[in-house]
């Protein structure tokens, strides 16, 4: 095997980065902090998009698409928001090149600079409010439910692939809305369909919550996130809803008659998911063999590997059974890859597949075949059986469906034996350290969770919202206030 | 109607720039040259990108992403490309915004001066081409057959919604291959695919081409093209297709050993198309009432308006039989709308539905649901006729097909009477004046290609390579001097 991953329990970043490459998923490009995401990894991404886009759909959203360019001036509008984004956006200041006067190639053309520099979208509040002035008049014309697929840069100093990139790939939903209450309704709905899909397609036990004032998207009144605990103990914020109120709809004069014939402000919400999406999916279930894929989101589900002889027509009788099942198989909806590929050995394609975290294997030798057998492997525990050719097709979609399961149970018990509560400050430095959410009494006020951070680097994760019970009468865990409910602690990606 | 558009026959240009807004499908953004496309446009784009995205997928190619920012000194590689692009790039100088110190606001960050100015990717044979040299080493690791669906800016100096825009959206394939003739062969079945998409499902019947050398992308060896006409006479280029040798192997020195062993260069191709196929749709079929989609490609195939009355009852029972119907054509893969709005009347609903385009609109009323009836009428012909509720679901399917074939025919007819043989340069000052194409001999020479452009604005749309029959002797329509093919020349978009 050429394509060697260090093992988690050496140096888990380093097991990271490797997969990412070795798996084909992206690498590194010329441009600083940009990613190149290659067909394998972006087959996942394309399944990721295909799933998110129907459940937008169902829940009423429509796709547009607003420009990349931010006009300087847009941004200082709203002004946490500017303050939030301002330090690492990409400036386009030129609109033309010229041939270099002193020398080879091209150089900027002085003469062509642009009155009003231009921003590359790190976001799109600021350019999406300033439309939705012209398309709301009345409480008739709401709500507005757009969605976009788009790239977007934050010019980050520290960039990882996927985790953290210059430019990454989103989606952003922006509503516009009559009244407050339905705006929080539509962010709450939204953060929960982001909680669905990270369960029961990404296999992934996310806790739903909101942030901490101080850890609000730069312009919310409220930030909703789902956040998931990778294999390290580190959590990942995986997603967020931001209610909005009206500051978007007053910095970009937004106003709409009611039904009472006021004029009243409009009332917004943003939320998105990225290619983060992608490190998170990785970091949770991948093993020292390579990525372990949830067959929900697994781009190819099963690879048949044939195990060829010297007889060319058991060969060929080999590769028509394997067609035939192949054929079954995607009558039942399931993508199957044949790798007849004859230059390499059954080992090397096993070890590959692995790599690249196949859900199922289906090896089939010339023995299989005298025996009517085939042998399946899963990827996830690595299990192999041999069993009947026939009906093989209905047990391997059953064991697809067990994988999913399987994936989501193991990644769910990881996640609650990781869940502690933690009630002293000596307890909380000493279990920080070991990773895991802390389960914590805070007393509410930003000064405390900025020294707990300085001293630990731990962040209020979030104050779950359901599936974690956090009502409870107690004491800060830093300052010994009075707190009514515990929150969530951890060092984060 | 609120929503008047201006007739094709006082002012066609400012006809189309009124439908574009008033159908709702796209409109200027506040960043110069750059345009908000709306859920309504947006929705027929994405037909537009899942049905070349299959036809993508079935010849072999994945998507991938490849970087928004193209390092300046990769343009230049290449000298024909960047010929072609320096003059019309947005450049990224800078990395931070600061408080103005003198005012209000934000202003560039002096002190985040980037080493090299980026490029905001105008298309990107060169950080594909960058990135390509370490995925190649032998002949196994080809061909590589990429896609990738992007944002592209080029600053053009006068754009126009959908047509020509500062951004817009596209796809470009770009591949890589062992062979001359692999290549070519790649570069010739793309621009089939296009041709294919184009008459299938926007109801174009477009003539498939070479470009003259002086009209090829900057970089290619040979661009094909597809070429539409639209109702005012005029072509529009509507995707091309690129062979592009070895200049960027070359250029960014990706080569590969051979199956004997010997080091060669990698050939190339490159293929896209983009928003602008909206305009084409829009230009080639629209009337005076508005849009008229192809069903292929409407978002919505089917309006249903009731035509209510006083009697509650009754419009309950309307909108039960409706909703019937709408499950009916809904089960046969027909997308259906039920306008039920009751703050406005029938015959403004019908109004809206025609701007949109909308191939097929069902109204029902009182007397109808006594009778058993209902009115149907076909958006591209304006016809109506009352028929038997009973079965109406299947006679709107193939009523539906009807409408995709009908205006494939009424544009092909309009086409192939356009297209006018034309032999000597007195009749071709006169005829091109009348709009449409010019069927005539060329001596194959810049020189004369760009002389008749000088004079009558017409060039060299393509030279015809299958659907119209060019090779004959002849002499060329300026210079006199022999030629052995007719060439289409037009006024192009």
């Amino acid at each position: 095997m050429a394509k060697e991953v260090t093992k988690r329990s050496e140096n888990y970043s380093q097991w990271y980065d490797n997969l990412v490459v070795k798996a084909d998923l992206a690498e590194r490009s010329a441009v600083r902090g940009c990613m190149v995401i290659k067909p394998y990894g972006y087959a996942i991404w394309e399944k990721m998009q295909q799933i998110l886009d129907k459940k937008f759909k169902e829940t009423g959203h429509s796709n547009a698409y607003f420009p990349l360019f931010i006009p300087k001036s847009f941004l200082s509008r709203e002004a946490e928001h500017v303050e939030g984004f301002a330090k690492e956006c990409a400036v386009v200041t030129h609109h033309r090149l010229m041939a270099n006067p002193d020398g080879d190639g091209v150089v900027v053309d002085p003469s062509a600079k642009l009155e009003e520099e231009l921003i590359v979208r790190p976001t799109s509040e600021t350019i999406i409010w300033n439309t939705y002035r012209n398309w709301v008049t009345s409480w008739r014309d709401l709500p507005i439910l757009c969605n976009q697929w788009a790239n977007v840069v934050r010019w980050e100093m520290r960039t990882r692939l996927f985790l953290r990139t210059a430019e990454f790939l989103w989606q952003e939903g922006h509503t516009a809305h009559a009244t407050q209450e339905e705006a929080i309704e539509e962010a709450t709905k939204m953060v929960h369909v982001y909680a669905d899909f990270a369960r029961n397609y990404m296999a992934l036990p996310v806790v739903v919550g909101h942030k901490s004032p101080n850890e609000r998207f730069a312009g919310a009144l409220d930030t909703m996130t789902i956040e998931a605990l990778m294999q390290d103990g580190k959590a990942l914020q995986a997603g967020t809803s931001h209610f909005l109120g009206q500051n978007f709809a007053k910095a970009f004069d937004v106003m709409f008659t009611n039904k009472e014939g006021k004029q009243e402000y409009v009332w917004a919400t943003s939320w998105g998911v990225s290619t983060r999406l992608m490190g998170a999916l990785i970091m949770a279930h991948g093993d020292d063999n390579g990525l372990v894929l949830p067959p929900a989101l697994a781009p190819i589900q099963v690879v048949m590997v044939p195990i060829s002889g010297k007889d060319a027509e058991k060969n060929a009788a080999l590769l028509e059974k394997m067609t035939a099942c192949k054929k079954e198989l995607e009558a039942l909806g399931i993508s199957v890859k044949i790798d007849d590929r004859d230059t390499l050995r059954p080992g090397f394609k096993f070890a590959e597949w692995e790599l690249k975290g196949v859900p199922v294997r289906l090896a089939m030798g010339a023995r299989d075949l005298e025996n009517g057998t085939v042998e399946l492997a899963r990827r996830d525990t690595c299990e192999k059986v041999s069993v009947d050719a026939e009906g093989v097709a209905q047990r391997i979609k059953d064991l697809l469906d067990d994988i999913q399961k399987n994936m989501y149970a193991k990644a769910l018990k990881f996640r609650d034996s990781s869940i502690r509560k933690v009630d002293t400050w000596e307890e909380f430095k000493e279990e920080i350290t070991k990773g895991g959410f802390l389960f914590c009494h805070w007393d509410g006020t930003k000064e405390t969770e900025e020294k707990i951070k300085e001293e630990t680097k731990a962040t209020i994760r979030c104050i779950p919202m359901d599936s974690v019970e956090c009502i409870e009468e107690g004491k800060c865990i830093y300052t010994g206030k009075p707190s009514h409910k515990r929150v969530l602690f951890a060092i984060s990606y």
